[in-house]
């Protein structure tokens, strides 16, 4: 595929960091190597880019009828449990994980992993998504399948285990990663921290994981007050709320990823904002599961960093953004009474900018020049996003997987017009069912 | 397109009235003209059929990793308001309806109803639905456009009108869709008498509408208890709720489909579970439009009749009744806080058989031998949903409309292969696009 491209009259949509998210009618993209070098509505200006980058011939998609916006991070995910997709639903969480998930994880083998990984990455690439905060074990594993895949992944490391009912700490698993990621990842995977939850390890643990958040100097990435019984047990155990647990033990900063946050307290909103962490609301996992609505529009309020995930296919049952960009939305619509609160261009931005944001890839998610380009083409030539209408709402309210044509990720198509470029799929698909047999 | 098609060595997955929903995993269907003839796990037996019925020279459709299921029956929408999508959207009720919409309904001529309503039937055949319950105005012209593209309507007659601020009932109007369903609709579309509400018209004229009801002896379409000031105003102005109300006019029977119903007291629930009505569900609208959540639960427990609807394009802003199902049960389990509430099986239900039913198609919404042959098409070799697991589950937490890969109703083809075989849909996207451009 050529290295430079032309994106010819598209309406590009797009989040900022100090502006609302704009749409312009007729717009131009060019885009050299990795980069986007201009954007804005003169065809002629474009062309004069890329020309100066020494690009003549460059390649010129033509946007009729055709949106072009940032692709999706998704700022939760469990990637390789696409193969425990629709094994277990309608089932309580304690027959689901007991019965169903922790007895086929415990026999699952590197290529498990792998595959699995890839499976969750083919279907974010053709729902647009380019990049997921990925929480689950066996990362150098993942992290390799994504560089392969050219997918951006801010993957969890590993660093404590538990052995004769004794846990402790492991710094150079956590470093393999780290080495990893500043030596071979073409800038396409992060290492973050895995510290699960303040309900999965002993309280005096929190103490070795607190030093070990410090030695290695990566974000954290933690579930928090995803049930109403973890914070219970939590206040019970240690006379507070998961929020200010794991902030007395200083895991809350403006590079911690906490997923879910359903049940928070006032002082827990003014402790994630003054933190700065990065929320990844889970509309659909958290309803399917009962954990119950998380409330938006109170953190929206006070502060708190926002952004959308889709937690892994086990418990969701698919990885789709559109659908959590459309839920956060009417989810809090439907729990304040206000159809005017948490609107289309918050969830799109939520979705976009702020979930590269909070996994660590802080030059995408916005089109604009000197920005990487990570970008999907929507084609919007389709009765169900016809006639177009606010374009933004749109995107949010309209759109789904169907409609999204191509995606490109850090300059390379790793979907072109509706095909995979990077993955291959009839591998992956016989590879994952075999898996799901065996694990039966 | 051949009128004898032997779908072969598919899953097929089928509700039931007297059992629960149904998986055969290697099964074949023998369809002949609108009719199918057989459903089993025999293709011997199947070829047999189809040779009986002097059709030896039949389609082949191969199902490898392919589902076939009842097509959706949409049992809530305002089709032509697809003219109207993502115009309004973050709006407060007030501002939309009075602000937006309203106005553009005043213009509206002949073929923004005919184009407006196939383009929504073009958006619900590409997402697996054949039928709708459309409550809508120009009903004539809507009908007429169903029978044009092979879709079944359940279509609104109205038989009310206001003159200088007084109500009076008018049979020619409703007598005239009634004549042409008889007549010229082949076995397409059925009529129903449009009551809107009980917020829309004066207390005295619910006798009229009595009366008029009884001449016609049609079903009766209805939005009840959308939203609290619905109820509070009923209470305030009748001293009863609104199903109190209608069933005091004697407007709740077995035909009735009652869209919404969000706000019921256990009263209410008692008398629409007695009257044996079709609650038409509509979780993406109730939440957007900060309506609440109907506890459907509830409902279920308390004997009511359920099926499922989009509500118009205005107000949810797609017409997918995957989306339907899976949010009907997400929001089922999110209220409760019950996991195991609404299944996939009872959601699947609700959106086909029961939709069916609730519409007045008794044939249509099982793969049975006898029915007639409403039937999708998925193709489930995809990411999404791979590896497929429970089909069940898949269809309805993972599927989307574009795994929909052909549609067929009433024994005709109308998406074949994912190409809409029915509908020129340049010539409605250009008309609808013309017509969004006139309202504004």
């Amino acid at each position: 595929m050529n290295r430079s491209v032309l994106f010819s009259d598209f309406k590009i949509i797009t989040p900022h960091d100090d502006k609302p998210v704009s749409v312009l009618e007729h717009g131009y993209c060019a885009v050299v190597d990795s980069m986007i070098e201009y954007v804005g509505e003169s065809k002629e200006n474009a062309v004069s880019a890329l020309e100066k980058s020494g690009h003549k011939d460059f390649f010129e998609y033509d946007g009729k009828n055709k949106i072009l916006c940032p692709t999706f991070a998704n700022a939760h995910g469990h990637t390789p449990m696409a193969i425990f997709r629709n094994i277990a639903d309608d089932y309580s969480l304690q027959d689901w994980l007991f019965g169903e998930i922790l007895p086929r994880e415990d026999k699952m083998i590197e290529g498990d992993f792998y595959y699995g990984h890839l499976l969750t990455l083919a279907e974010m690439i053709e729902s647009g998504t380019a990049c997921v905060a990925n929480m689950y074990s066996a990362g150098m594993i993942t992290s390799k399948a994504s560089v392969e895949a050219g997918f951006r992944v801010q993957q969890t490391a590993d660093g404590k285990f538990c052995k004769d009912g004794k846990w402790f700490t492991d710094y150079a698993n956590v470093k393999e990663l780290m080495d990893y990621c500043d030596q071979d990842a073409k800038g396409l995977v992060k290492p973050s921290l895995l510290v699960h939850s303040v309900y999965l390890y002993p309280g005096e643990f929190f103490t070795d994981l607190k030093d070990l958040s410090k030695k290695c100097g990566i974000p954290v990435s933690v579930h928090i007050s995803e049930t109403v019984t973890e914070n219970e047990n939590c206040l019970r155990d240690y006379g507070m709320t998961p929020v200010e647990m794991l902030d007395k033990h200083e895991l809350l900063s403006d590079t911690t990823v906490a997923a879910h946050c359903v049940h928070l307290t006032e002082n827990d909103r003014k402790i994630l904002s003054e933190r700065k962490v990065w929320v990844a609301h889970n509309p659909s996992s958290n309803m399917k599961l009962s954990s119950g609505f998380a409330d938006m529009v109170a953190m929206q309020k006070a502060g708190v960093r926002l952004c959308l995930g889709t937690d892994g296919a086990a418990s969701n049952n698919n990885q789709d953004m559109f659908m959590e960009m459309r839920l956060a939305s009417f989810m809090a619509k439907g729990t304040t009474l206000d159809p005017t609160v948490l609107k289309a261009e918050d969830v799109f931005t939520m979705a976009t900018r702020n979930g590269y944001l909070a996994c660590g890839f802080e030059n995408c998610g916005i089109i604009k020049q000197g920005m990487t380009a990570d970008l999907q083409i929507i084609d919007y030539d389709c009765p169900q996003m016809w006639p177009l209408g606010n374009p933004i709402s749109s995107l949010v309210y309209s759109c789904g997987p169907k409609c999204v044509e191509s995606v490109m990720i850090d300059g390379n198509f790793v979907l072109y017009k509706h095909e995979l470029k990077t993955i291959d799929l009839q591998k992956v698909k016989a590879e994952t069912k075999r898996t799901m047999e065996r694990l039966k």
